[in-house]
């Protein structure tokens, strides 16, 4: 059965950037089903072969040295451009009429990718439903949803509803690209294809987590948009709660949507709610020096472009062992990562001889530098009973010998065969923000913590290490090896 | 204050090829006492300075790169030679007056290395009683003896009695080199240094083990000796067992060589004594293709040249899993490691999408590829959630930069500062005996698993290989990656 994938929001930059490429280099690895579509729908008027040739001049920037121009050729017959205003109905009455003509087969799939403007998601679904194009008599009718999925608890209830009118759960598709990347989804095979770590990766062993999303660059030209938004929307409440769901998550019965689903659920509602000074205690709050000054930014803007959450995870498994959330603009190098630190020797036999080792680290590098490393002692050679941290080194891209496909790559694919397992549930979404919404207001009351300045290129403020020192704890601050 | 070395067996091969150059290096290092000599005996006439120049010939070449004609000038000042035969009462009477001549310091500690033929062991020990060598009233005097330590339990009990007789077991070092070597002490810093692998480590996570010291080499010039010895004697009951004992042991309370041999001692009490039909199923035999050609080899030779054990450790961690110590000269190459091959998970979540993952494995090389390698089920990119076996791997020689110093380096410094920690106890021997007597017993009975011929440069008869299948289990037939 062919598919047809309808981009909405077609001439933004996310459309030629990565959902093309992706779907280009889909095709050309055989996995798209033979003769399916891609619409394109936003307002600028194209003809289908101007659209086809804006797009490869970007496939090929952006797909690199996979791009060749026969497979481009072949696929991008297939590639269509259909003008229409998400808020006309006529328009997505012409796409119905249009979608119709182009599917040769009976049955033909359908994905919806909103990729507009957010404030248009509701509108979007209600004209899709207008039309019948969510009618899925005649093959699947799935939507995919960008990110921001709301702004609040409020508004992504709001949305949720909304779409609930029109799609059912099943059919709805929550991006979070984070998601797709490979590095991510192996997490679930380190933990639950592998036996030696689920025996230690629990509150007996682990003294605590990290997870840092960290960016070397600043705001920059989105300044005037991030300023209403802050970290907390743009990267907590999302990615990084993500990644902490599939860490802390209990080993599902099955790999499938809804078991995973579930049990990551089952990790925010573990979550312990902040209350009183916890707000102060537990979260830092900061802006680099020269923020204030970007292009659009209110001049005492109060905005965070860092933050700390200190979570705990109120279950048997993880109980007392802390969360540190971390995430920050203006960092010392890019990087994404989870630590997870584990305790220290219970008792220490070398004496003397020796200093006290510090505890054994798991390094989850999810980007740029795909890999995982062990931090473990050895003994220094040529003494006594000394002993170094030492790291034991895996390497995605070493062990592939290639680059790791695109996260938009699996999420497309997956959405297209109907597997829900990376993209977030209704739910899901909504007790995200139940964690995010209270700290957002309490950072917003005159209970706010102080929000801390600090210099680009290093780790955020000083602060937040002194801070972690009183917990004799200590940020893992480095910067990944890229081979 | 100062110490004196005494070689006796001086001329022998193990003095220039390891013995000097390893004192040499400790010098170089600054680890020896100033003034600290070294007297060569043994029945040879030699000068001092001819003696130093044989000694300086053979540095050059195993010393290498660091060896420099400056630190060897300072270094030979205090090398002698004292020309003496072990059988001769007034030789040992004249070596007491040379060595009193040449200490220069009222106190002086003395180490008499035991480098000579086995069998003159007791009469050398005997000789420094008579001759009051043994008395440490003047200083410490130590006994360090070279491997055989005796044939079997009896002559092994033997010469414990008589070397009782004139030294205190504290004052007795029973050297194995293998101890010596720093991947090997290493294995203590990685089980008692480290959080994360002890509470894996037992009977509930560990599958099996597997112990192999393989050769390439085939035996060549000392067939003769060989043929009286098998590779039970040569390999097993001193080295293998060794490294199990180490991979076995609960952690002592101090890394202190009395409590720490207490606990290696507890490792061979609780091996699950052979009976009956275990010899046949729980031993292999095997003799490479063309040892009965090698000189000074009887023509029916049943001379075993690879042997696998199966044994069990009875007790609360390693109940009901075996050990398998494997051994064999001309193998595919020369490796000796340690796999502890970790248990499957106990239950696959990815279902059909994926195969059963191969269970966890860490690989410990003690050489010649010194290093740690974990194997791991990793996503494989671009797949939905299949998995496949990946490597973090720690290189002792990448991390150090440089290659690690040679066994008799620390084991001759232990023994000079008295530290015991790396040499065998009695006890220890005599237990390692009483395990590998029965065996060599069995195979020399009716009842003797068949000699299996094995061609060589491969691992070993395919009758073990397929006794290990039977068991569902594989060998692990890997040979190192040098770097």
């Amino acid at each position: 059965m062919a598919d047809t994938i309808v981009i909405f929001g077609a001439s933004g930059d996310l459309t030629s950037r990565k959902l093309v490429p992706a779907l280009y280099r889909l095709f050309a690895k055989g996995r798209l089903a033979a003769g399916s579509k891609i619409v394109g729908v936003s307002r600028s008027q194209f003809e289908h072969e101007q659209w086809r040739e804006s797009l490869r001049t970007a496939a090929e920037k952006f797909v690199g040295k996979f791009f060749t121009a026969e497979s481009w050729e072949a696929f991008s017959e297939n590639i269509f451009y259909h003008a229409g205003d998400i808020k006309d109905q006529a328009d997505f009455k012409s796409l119905a009429t249009f979608l119709d003509s182009i599917e040769t087969e009976e049955h033909s799939g359908r994905v919806y990718y909103l990729s507009t403007m957010p404030q248009l998601y509701e509108e979007a679904i209600r004209q899709l439903g207008k039309a019948g194009l969510a009618d899925d008599s005649k093959g699947y009718r799935r939507v995919i949803i960008e990110k921001p999925f709301g702004t609040d608890l409020a508004t992504a209830q709001a949305l949720n509803h909304s779409i609930h009118g029109v799609f059912r759960e099943d059919q709805i598709y929550r991006i979070d690209h984070y998601l797709g990347k490979e590095t991510v989804q192996n997490i679930f095979a380190l933990r639950f294809a592998n036996s030696i770590f689920e025996p230690i990766w629990n509150r007996n062993f682990v003294d605590h987590v990290q997870i840092t999303v960290a960016e070397e660059v600043v705001i920059g030209r989105r300044a005037g948009y991030y300023d209403t938004s802050g970290i907390l929307r743009d990267m907590f409440q999302n990615h990084i709660l993500q990644l902490m769901m599939i860490t802390a998550m209990e080993p599902p019965a099955r790999y499938d949507s809804s078991l995973v689903r579930d049990e990551k659920v089952k990790v925010l509602h573990s979550v312990r709610k902040m209350v009183g000074s916890d707000f102060a205690n537990n979260t830092i709050r900061g802006q680099y020096d020269g923020y204030l000054k970007e292009e659009g930014v209110p001049p005492k803007s109060q905005t965070e472009t860092y933050a700390v959450l200190k979570l705990y995870c109120d279950n048997w498994r993880w109980k007392g062992v802390p969360f540190f959330l971390r995430s920050g603009k203006g960092m010392s190098c890019r990087t994404t990562q989870i630590v997870i630190q584990f305790k220290n020797v219970p008792h220490i036999l070398f004496g003397e001889k020796t200093r006290t080792p510090v505890g054994n680290r798991l390094v989850i590098q999810i980007q740029p530098a795909e890999g995982i490393q062990l931090h473990f002692e050895t003994k220094v050679p040529d003494s006594e009973m000394k002993t170094r941290t030492s790291t034991m080194d895996f390497s995605f891209q070493q062990a592939s010998g290639t680059e790791l496909p695109d996260a938009y790559q699996r999420l497309l694919l997956d959405a297209i065969q109907g597997d829900a397992s990376l993209f977030a549930r209704s739910d899901e979404v909504e007790l995200a923000w139940g964690i995010i919404d209270p700290i957002i207001a309490a950072w917003k009351s005159p209970a706010a913590p102080d929000l801390f300045t600090y210099p680009t290129g290093l780790w955020g403020p000083t602060e937040a290490s002194e801070w972690m020192e009183e917990q004799k704890r200590e940020w893992f601050d480095v910067c990944p090896v890229l081979n």
